[in-house]
């Protein structure tokens, strides 16, 4: 039995998320049903990190096993002649090295939230950020964000239907950064909790209007309850950019 | 009489382009439609140039006369609510200065073009970009292109139906720059021959990909007819920037 490993990139727009669901698109179920034509054979993906209904990503992992040798790049024309009319492509597709496992052995995943912060609504951005009309003060943001960097009990920021065992992650990063009208908010961590970068986003807005103050921010954190945190920001804004492994792998 | 002037910004993916045509969505058409609710009178507005179908604007400019003073805010608001279904935006607009003309006052017009240079088709750039799978060397097309900066008669680079008197054009500036898999094309001029920017870009596709040198983009250019260009580029990877007019305006 070998192992493979994959890197995709999706819009999430038409995806009922990642997971595979019955009688909805999904990503998973789509490049699922991409490998059948070329393995003849039912395979099952194990992705490094779920995303919601509306997220992107530019580099989704997901690994399989299959029993026999595989061209891979033949597989992964085979799959991407597939996925011709999604908007989703496979940008890579090997043999991964022994014992590799695209969620347990991540020891980094980043993401990237997209704001546009005008009064006009997004136009040739649709879909691809979240709008926000009132100015956002960026190097307010990006002061308060550090306080959230290392390791804190982030019950906060964390969505009903958690599965994590613990609260407790530690944020490697984040940075705030503004480039004309667009914000974007750059998260790394090993592991995040349900929804924690969006709901980051949606209470580091708040400190953006002005509406928070960075202590308002700690004491949210700090409370450690999902009332007090600010409203999630919506889906479109996110993208899951990418997993790092150890070099090994 | 007074005379105001609209910048405009869309995706011209739904569009058959900026000129109203009986029947058909245009960027003209729906602007100017927009402008009925708040007007109460049927408008025409004079754009600074022309988009093809599926060409995007991000600085469109426009203008047009009024019997009357206009809440430019207001309108502009209750445009932008009429246009809420489209991906098209109203991003200014206010009074022009006596004696401006969107097309003929302009001094300066900005085009950017974009190339997607990988293997996998776009995915979330999907209508904004040029594909182009085979690999270009971006510094041989930007230094290429110097070749076209000044004044030429870019017949070589007029399509069919150009409406310019003369074929000789001044070319300001051309930069060809990489960013990843992106190739960035800026093009700037007073004034350009129909079709000449996505013309252009295509021999210069030509020259990135080995197939021409520089003295074959410049043999084009002096031959001076049209079947020795390269093919024209299409229209989705094509942003029309902006026009600069004379600071008095």
């Amino acid at each position: 039995m070998s192992r493979y490993i994959l890197t995709i990139e999706y819009d999430g727009t038409p995806f009922c998320g990642w997971q595979r669901q019955k009688d909805v698109a999904t990503a998973q179920g789509r490049l699922e049903d991409a490998m059948l034509p070329f393995l003849k054979k039912k395979i099952t993906l194990f992705g490094s990190g779920r995303t919601d209904t509306g997220v992107h990503a530019l580099g989704q992992v997901a690994h399989f096993d299959f029993d026999g040798h595989i061209d891979c790049f033949r597989l992964m024309e085979c799959m991407n002649a597939y996925l011709l009319d999604v908007p989703m492509n496979v940008l890579s597709l090997q043999e991964a090295a022994e014992g590799f496992h695209a969620r347990a052995s991540a020891i980094e995943r980043q993401y990237l939230y997209k704001i546009l912060n005008r009064q006009a609504k997004p136009c040739l951005d649709a879909n691809r950020v979240w709008h926000v009309s009132p100015r956002l003060d960026a190097a307010a943001m990006h002061r308060a964000a550090q306080f959230l960097v290392g390791k804190h009990d982030f019950s906060t920021f964390r969505a009903a239907g958690c599965q994590a065992k613990s609260p407790v992650k530690t944020m490697d990063q984040i940075t705030v950064t503004q480039d004309g009208d667009i914000l974007a908010i750059r998260v790394v961590a090993r592991s995040f909790l349900y929804r924690q970068v969006r709901n980051i986003v949606g209470s580091l807005v708040l400190v953006g209007r002005g509406k928070w103050s960075t202590q308002d921010l700690l004491d949210a954190l700090g409370a450690c309850d999902r009332r007090r945190a600010g409203p999630t920001a919506p889906a479109c804004g996110l993208y899951f950019v990418g997993t790092k492994y150890p070099c090994a792998q």
